[in-house]
């Protein structure tokens, strides 16, 4: 006769199923922790790789309910949503990290910046935004152009707009506020480039910082992450400082990446996500310890892992759906061809624009890794290689 | 409207749903491949992570033609399956990879050992075993003890016995023999130490050459990997040379090992596996493409992947389930204090001496890698570390 060995196999749910979900679903396996998903649809990215998935909206008390009686946490995959409903989980003695309060900061603009500008950090200038006056009044003072954004849910360039004067305030503003979106505006700063900065954080307030990652960006979206980022030694000991008081202050525990511009050689906070993150996803392969793996950790309480590089260098190249009729997933034999590449898809439709998986290497070589990285996503794209 | 662009996800069936076909599934989902498994139960440790599952036995010719009917190729997690059905599906124009014909070399020992022998390849001297009397004469001409080992089925030291004499010779083989276990006899060698060569061919007859092993075993059991081995380096190349032989004699398609003794100073071919190995399990942090990741490209006949190492020096320790009664995923966050080490789990029970899962650490220097692998590996057993 077999005597079983007792064992409680750790278990998280995740709310939504896009590619985050399906990378953490992936780091999960090794460690045994089930995985729950509660998918929108059984057709998302992560539910197609996952065999216990809930199907429900991420707001739907019941389906939230219903997850929470599976699994010892509940984490996420986006941020939509409702804070008060965490809340309520939380007082009924689910375990929800982030939090109901991280989350609630996350997804306010506004408060964000009122509250971490009050804690003295390096913020752009910025006003709330409830009139087309209140916008001309913030040009008037800071200078055409300046930056409009709704308050919640932007992201990849979208909820974003660059208002070049008065009269384009007036329209943009006008249209926005006639639809409901809460507003703020922001300098406009002409910006030497863009970083990022990823942690983890357990409730026992234990951080782990990744090395600073370089976003290359284009028309609001991340197109490129270099590590590590080719930064000031200030710059990078400032952006880890900012990154711990902000992680702090919101009372993080999983990973968060906090995406900051330079201008004339000065930081400034962009944006924050409670979770694992684009800005992340060279850690696959870069890091010793994935985003992935690590949030897992953090969320079950686990010692946080190693955050070295496992290399000198690493590129990830974001795959975006292309214009045209070829799916790039349709072209893997072909850009596999290139030495040491790591493909990456999400299982998504390649609508034009939308990110549909990226690409990384890694190597002692800054410009060959660039190199081969670029190459296998111009292959996958379609377009010739420059390499 | 969104367009659909045209899109055929690539599949693979892995007939078996044990650790092997786990991590291929882990290993297929960057990659978007859709994996379908063959499981014996829907509670076997690839089936619980992994949503497309035909429940069967492996040498149902039903099960094994739905599998087909689901997927564009055919592989295995191990070698339970008969060749002469297989022979049938390939017939039908079912792709199977590694062929009916790599399966059947793989599986006969006594074939293995003629026909690599025949090739001018370094065996062990051998007979094969049909009475007490074959078994007395080859102790006798090479000398006591003698191996003794079934011709087919054997693992883990399972299969194989070290016969001091005669007399023992008699009573082993004759209870063999009435059970109908083929038999052969092979010398005794003195081990230096053993080693194996992990490769990947595709069916093109391209071949991508993993660097030696060191397999460090313990009562027929491998308990922990260490690359590079520690190896002349003619013996590397004599290793090479062998295991490219043998992958063309076989016309294996896929990943596979060959492990070998090395004795006084002279190398041997013990046994072949045509699918990844536990030798190779090192790869998955400690190679730039994993045998699992390397064994997808090959059967579905894409471009095979860089084999560097991702540092100068990888130990994977095996996980065996131990004799008292605590589970080692139990002492997981334990495990996970240790910086930089890689858990695996196979989602199996921990039933004594069974293997459930190995741990892996890389770096530069061996020892202090060789340290981190066995202190993590301690406290996952429940022993105390000796790091």
């Amino acid at each position: 006769m077999t005597r079983t060995m007792s064992y409680r196999q750790p278990s998280v749910g995740i709310v939504g199923a896009g590619q985050l979900a399906r990378m953490m679903a992936q780091a999960a396996i090794p460690l045994d922790i089930r995985v729950v998903l509660l998918a929108a649809s059984a057709d998302d990215g992560a539910a197609r790789v996952t065999p216990d998935v809930v199907v429900g909206a991420p707001d739907d008390a019941h389906a939230l309910r219903e997850l929470a009686s599976q699994v010892d946490v509940i984490t996420f995959d986006h941020e939509l949503v409702d804070p008060a409903l965490l809340a309520e989980l939380e007082q009924e003695g689910v375990i929800v990290w982030p939090s109901s309060g991280s989350m609630a900061l996350a997804q306010d603009k506004r408060r964000q910046r009122s509250e971490l500008g009050a804690l003295g950090l390096p913020v752009p200038a910025f006003a709330n935004v409830d009139s087309v006056d209140d916008a001309q009044a913030f040009g008037e003072a800071y200078g055409w152009p300046i930056v409009l954004k709704a308050s919640r849910g932007g992201y990849d360039g979208r909820g974003v707009w660059v208002l070049r004067d008065a009269d384009e305030a007036s329209r943009v503003v006008e249209g926005a506020l006639a639809s409901g979106t809460v507003l703020l505006a922001e300098e406009f700063l002409a910006l030497d480039l863009e970083c990022a900065m990823l942690l983890a954080r357990r409730p026992n307030g234990e951080i782990a910082m990744y090395p600073p990652i370089e976003t290359v960006q284009a028309d609001g979206i991340c197109r490129e992450l270099r590590v590590p980022a080719d930064l000031d030694p200030v710059l990078v000991t400032q952006a880890e400082s900012v990154a711990r008081q902000i992680a702090e202050h919101a009372g993080i525990v999983g990973i968060m990446a906090i995406e900051f511009f330079v201008s004339k050689g000065r930081l400034y906070v962009n944006e924050l996500a409670p979770r694992p993150h684009n800005s992340g996803h060279w850690s696959i392969e870069g890091a010793i310890t994935s985003q992935f793996e690590q949030h897992l950790r953090a969320v079950l309480d686990w010692p946080l892992g190693d955050t070295s590089t496992t290399s000198d260098h690493v590129v990830t190249v974001n795959l975006l759906g292309p214009g045209d009729g070829i799916d790039p997933r349709s072209n893997l034999a072909q850009a596999l061809g290139v030495e040491g590449v790591h493909p990456h898809f999400y299982g998504k439709e390649a609508r034009p624009g939308r990110k549909i998986g990226h690409v990384t290497a890694t190597g002692r070589d800054a410009s060959e890794v660039e190199t081969r990285a670029r190459s296998a996503h111009h292959l996958l794209v379609g377009e010739k290689g420059k390499g």
